[in-house]
């Protein structure tokens, strides 16, 4: 039976929403953030060094890391779904997004979340000097580097408004907390394309029994 | 023949690496960052909309992201080589190293860099005041986070040496670029098993010869 350890409120579950897809028996062994720093608790270290979710294990395999949990789901339970066939366009763009999900997109995201606590954890007396500081980073250089990126998926899903080809694949899995994230923090979610894959995935099944399983999710 | 549109100074110098390690031919497309800036010039959007290096271009086909290339260069052209046989814990660590190098190492060590540049173009009459901001992020979240990584790599190679299984493989290029980026920002090349990594893949003939093709590399 596959185990996922699962921090609540986090990307792992984008894994529960790909086992739900495919049908497969999990059992969720849930984490919850400490209520102070937001990190995830010590216990997940003893699964795996780091201590990060997602984590897979399954007879006494362990898989970390999101893009790598998803190939090892594929090519030991996928039975030729949710990736396009070897050797195909489609298949290239496959291996494209699972390694610019968190290689490329997730980086601006996460320096904008960063930027936009700094002032609310400075001291009052200096905040509007950090704030000067990260609006002007911000402004200048995160923004501008987001905006590439959500044009760029919003042209990249104009012509099947999936992300690897005609069909819903893994690629679209993987890419939900990007596009999920990005909206919550920017303008994103006004791009049509962007918008229609938010909703096409969001009534997927699926995504909502994935849901139900991992409880509450913030997009974090 | 293979074309690499290579940025001066970037992550892109590891894919130069591997196809001297694979003995193959192929043809550098030199760029420059601008020199106050430091970012990528307008040119390569040209070739992939992000404007980023490195890209591969062969016979048409057109593969960003620093993971999916060598994915690519290695099911095109690998032979079976630099990467463990399918199925095994040694191709699973191959491909946990694939992600986790972009997704997972590189974050901390972008947000490091990022810390230590605000305070430097900050206006001197502020700059103390965000060098204490910027210093406590450091010292309260990026390092320890930085430490933990570290801490992994060293483990990781503890017992062969090299990162998937008993002999050189992609992995050990793939992860080169944060080893060489923690030791010029942090203490990492004092850890013994990260050093004697990096003074041996320094040693190996490919990596020399892919440096005289690339140009200068300050590990950007």
């Amino acid at each position: 039976m596959i185990k996922i350890h699962h921090l609540e409120d986090s990307r792992s579950q984008r894994i529960l929403w790909l086992l739900e897809e495919l049908g497969l028996d999990y059992e969720v062994i849930r984490y919850e953030r400490d209520p102070q720093t937001r990190l995830a608790p010590d216990a997940l270290r003893a699964i795996h060094p780091l201590g990060k979710s997602p984590i897979l294990e399954e007879g006494g395999v362990i898989v970390a890391e999101t893009g790598a949990i998803i190939e090892y789901v594929i090519d030991t339970h996928g039975a030729g779904r949710l990736k396009p066939a070897a050797g195909t366009a489609e298949q290239r763009a496959w291996t494209y997004w699972m390694h610019y999900a968190e290689g490329s997109a997730m980086p601006p995201l996460l320096m904008k979340l960063v930027f936009q606590m700094l002032p609310q954890n400075a001291n009052p007396l200096v905040r509007p000097v950090v704030k000067a500081i990260t609006s002007k980073a911000e402004n200048g250089f995160i923004d501008p580097r987001l905006k590439e990126h959500i044009e760029f998926w919003e042209n990249s899903l104009a012509s099947t408004g999936w992300f690897a080809g005609s069909e819903f694949t893994a690629a679209d899995i993987i890419m939900s907390f990007p596009l999920e994230a990005a909206a919550s923090r920017s303008d994103a979610g006004q791009y049509p394309n962007i918008s229609g894959f938010l909703t096409r995935i969001h009534d997927r099944p699926a995504y909502k029994q994935a849901l139900e399983r991992g409880g509450p999710y913030a997009y974090a």
